[in-house]
């Protein structure tokens, strides 16, 4: 089986670089394979896509170095079979607020006896190569997202949930949900509550001796994340990528082509 | 963000027009748009269509006016968190029986504080305009639908479940689940004790200040649901529409071209 | 290989009722299959469709009785090739106005020594039946559209055409092209010049011992038609059927909802 | 309603085929289709589809004579109620490992009475036919899969569950259970604990006078298990064909085109 | 008929800029949709995307305000017949090099007596509104493309071929043809001997009335090229704009988070 | 640019193996790739696929190291440029039938000053790698199919137009047409006439220094082929390798699963 490259970059002590993919198309996902990132995570939760996307999106990623994640839409045992069976080398499960719940996505993602993963990984054996009932366990990575109030109470335990690979922090809806929904959700917090609250998740990452990962708007702030002991940053994605790329040529066309106030306010009789 | 135009014709004290897509072509979805509905609903239930058929019936929808709804298959966090950030105004939720049910829709429907719906509104954030953040949990409806005899019996419970915009009737598994299976499915119901928990649906909701919808076959019947206080009438929909349609042109033809009894039956010798 | 039914209702002397499919949905194309039609024609030309669609629709519609025909986008090799591997059993092709254009329809239609066809019906095999090599040429109807001033100069060549079943009218063309734009284009022509050259189109299959087909608006027109001695009708399709439904269906909703002029201009003191 | 070929089959006392269908392709399931199967499942759980591939494949396989069945990819109401929705006559839910599973799996199967299906066979009542509500409950497979240490030891429990039609061994998971991972997943087991653990299936199947099926990977072990008491077994599938096929065409390619060791030996200079 | 913003910009006397699309995701042409381009270019020619996706397109950017324009693959009948019937408001047509070239895509492009264009705008006649048959001609746009050596000396021919509306300089191309292969192609050229026939086609447009259109890479360069009398510019598109986008993301990160050189190569044992 | 391994192939002086894809599956496709073929042809004449399908085909093969190739289903301008801007590295040609033809066939395939294909390698920028302009003419093969007594006779001249790599002999359609219709079409041809011919195609392609292919049912025909001096041999292909590998597959299970003749008949009394 094709090693995960997160887990090698890790093991040499680097932090790794994850990009977002919303859009559902698998050429835009070849493209976003062609850059430099260590892994691209297809979302199936909030982007407008769906598993027959994803199956497309793994198949074009595949000649990539980019190590492919999926984020889940749910904790449901379907969705996570699925996304497995179609090649995903790790598994981003939302909303984990109990111990309990962590527990069930190590159980889905594992087979037995760390778990109840159903076999029969029909692309994947494909895309991952030889041996992968053996060694299927040891190199897909089940990252829990922690992005409740609920689930900061309940931190501690489920970091120590055995086979759980990682947290992973969602910043908007932990923000939302800290506030009781006063605050605005986005991504790059400043607020000294929130950021204190993500710093505790590395924490308790780094005291269960597994990986912390973050949803980021910018490198820069995701550089500040790893100070705080972040193992992955996620650095925006390629919906936001485009509006904003598309926006800025916009905009600067608009402003080398518009006549000038005076050219435009001129008296025509001048 | 966009308004809800269901809450607009509902503010001015008019009954709404709703449309029902089970063919699952954003063609055939932007023909239904063309005409004058209020509102559409996708149906991923009983449809023969997916989440990325109904994507792009939003898509091909967006430029109408009718406000578009999707019946979701089940009370489920994963698909009514795709469906709403897909750009859904509105969600049917089918075999809500209970409060605890009720509750449960109403909190994958909401932001904090109201429910934990989580954020991220990809496509929602185009379609519906700025600020969604703040407004979707005002402007977007929760409608539940009622269509079991256990719904009925928990039926003043659910009406008054905070947060939930409406009751939907679903005739043809009322009368099944009512009946024991004795009734056969279908809508536009006569019998009295059918009619009587229709209008005690209606009821239910007038008193809890919340909406009331029904599904039916004409417009006759939506006609006489809204004399019965009902506030949404869905009017049959795509597919019973053209194969009725197909149907009744087959026939017309097969009646002008098919040689009269008499030439038919005329013995050749003559 | 399975008989073209076309062939057999014509054997019999019988007028074939033809439904038409621009949707571009394969349960649109099931539900219209469910219908009495005859045969059922796949506009790539003008639908809002392609060849992957078209593909998908004569699966859907392979359980039906109704012959499967396509038309093709124009008068190309690779288009005609493609929907005949697929499985239809005959193929109209737009604009067919010269006799050398009518050859090279025949030639792309049929297997050597008739024409030139490549043989390959991977699909056609499997939906057609065995013996389709040997059978083919025998069994698909190649029906080329007279619709235009130049094809009307042309008819009686085109007609006598060798290996040519049929001619098939598209009156909105024609109309627009025998009158150079000044007519509106629509079908049910009642415009004297316009019937007169439809009625030639019929007499000159007759003449040549082909058959004659017209798409029309209405079984009432259809039934003209086949008196004027056409032997295959089109009667609308599934995208003017659904609109024509739907807006009946809304139209009626609002009579039967809206508020009498009495009721919404009394003044609210009363 | 279109009977089903399987309680048909099994009414004359005969074991049927199944095959598998995992490569997601309508054409592949028509050429499938077109091979002597008494039945084909669709693989949602393992398979490299979706809704949108399954509803596309039983369309395509719709005019041949085999059974459509579809494995969900869990115990879920959505997925049920959908691929009932669109037509197929079975499901095979994985994962049943108790009776509380098993009479939930048999509740999401039937209309009232007999359970909770929800009412709108929008493509089934096409590609079914007539009277589809009063004999679907009578027609439609209900196979719940067995493969886990928790479900036999609940076998006995799980085979008496009122409405269901039959159990359905998945060896590979079966033996990864029982051995607690030991095992390398695969089918055709001949472990003699496993061996005995099938056949207690097939025990228990006959003693409730309920059909017991099972996944094979030759048609030689099918021959087997229908000696043990199988009623349907599954031969490999279209992705472990097609791959064993070319496999074999490439080796003897190889074998018969490269250089004898002799003549690739041979010093250049003799 | 929805009225052409191009030629209304275009009446005020204001350039217009063109966005350029070849990614064929719905979703992405929505993103792109939602900046402020006066128009945008579905690229079939050289765009990873088909007449499938290109529908699907048209119907996700209906909503906005960019006047949908599509480049086909190639001066072909059917290309251009099926995108105006799916609703696009401008033709871009590769490598048109003679007068009479130019004369076939006009009569492609336009109904009787203009041209030759078939009539049944499926699609168009919704998302172009009423009265679609006789203002057609009139609002849409037929570009030609001067790409080549033989195109620059039938220069003047083609841009007097009556009824087109202008000519669209591809730099690439004509780069590549001008130099017989010896400059590599892309935007933005600086040679001299290029610059003179970009503005010799410029100036060729203002001496017959028509429109002069240009791929730009930049809105700098666009900028220019209004300056020479271009009406029309496009400047970059998705596939470029997400992948400088995501690279320049991408590098700053690494740049970020990389040790430094110091940091990196310090011995371990100090 | 990656090389075209075909290339490395044949200046080793070893033949090479190609494989077919009809059925449409970027997964089947990607089954087959992990086979050992040197070569993987999609098949868009034949086929049941269309470019859409192709363009996912390459994305889910462009891991593995077969080289992709594509039929196009005409010389067509269109299809051979959108097939090879989405990555193909060979395109076959079919019914090449005059060294006009092959010429055009040549322009269509190479930049300039060789030819004229329009720069915009979208996709295969991505796939291919750097320096695509300048090494694409050197690297994609052209291969003209000889299917035709016409391109018989015009072998010679067709066999030496500058550019062309190569001949690809269609024995189906050969046969069809050298024979006037009446030998069956097919592939392993064994009539004196049909191997004649076949030879003498290989022969021209040595004389002219380019490839020469041939499409084969088995590798045994594909091993004599190679003796008659062919370099590349297409052994069968998805569709052809499923049907057979099932009906097997079903036969064997029939026929072990049939009671005897004498238990079958045996009188149930005894």
């Amino acid at each position: 089986m094709r090693k995960n490259r997160l887990r090698q970059i890790w093991a040499e002590g680097r932090p790794a670089l994850n990009g977002w993919l919303s859009i559902g198309s698998p050429f835009c996902a070849e493209i976003m394979a062609a850059q430099d990132y260590d892994a691209l995570c297809i979302d199936i939760q909030h982007g407008a896509l769906d598993y027959g996307d994803a199956l497309a999106m793994l198949q074009a990623m595949r000649a990539s170095d980019a190590v492919p994640l999926v984020r889940v839409p749910w904790l449901d045992a379907a969705w996570i079979s699925k996304v497995l069976d179609a090649g995903a080398y790790g598994v981003i499960c939302p909303m984990i607020n109990t111990r309990a719940e962590a527990e069930a996505f190590v159980r889905f993602m594992r087979y037995p006896p760390l778990g109840e993963r159903s076999y029969g990984p029909t692309r994947a054996a494909y895309a991952a190569g030889a041996n992968y009932a053996a060694e299927a366990n040891d190199e897909i990575l089940a990252l829990a997202m922690i992005e409740t109030a609920e689930a900061m109470e309940n931190l501690e335990a489920i970091a120590a949930t055995p086979g759980l690979d990682g947290l992973y922090v969602g910043p908007a809806d932990l923000s939302l949900s800290l506030s009781q929904g006063a605050l605005t959700p986005g991504f790059d917090r400043e607020e000294p509550e929130i950021v204190a609250a993500i710093r505790r998740i590395a924490e308790a990452c780094r005291l269960n001796g597994i990986k912390a990962g973050i949803h980021c708007g910018t490198p820069d702030y995701a550089a500040r994340a790893i100070g705080w002991g972040f193992d992955l940053t996620t650095v925006s994605g390629d919906a936001r990528l485009i509006a904003a790329a598309a926006a800025g040529s916009v905009a600067r066309w608009r402003r080398l082509t518009e006549p000038t106030a005076a050219e435009a306010g001129a008296p025509e009789g001048y």
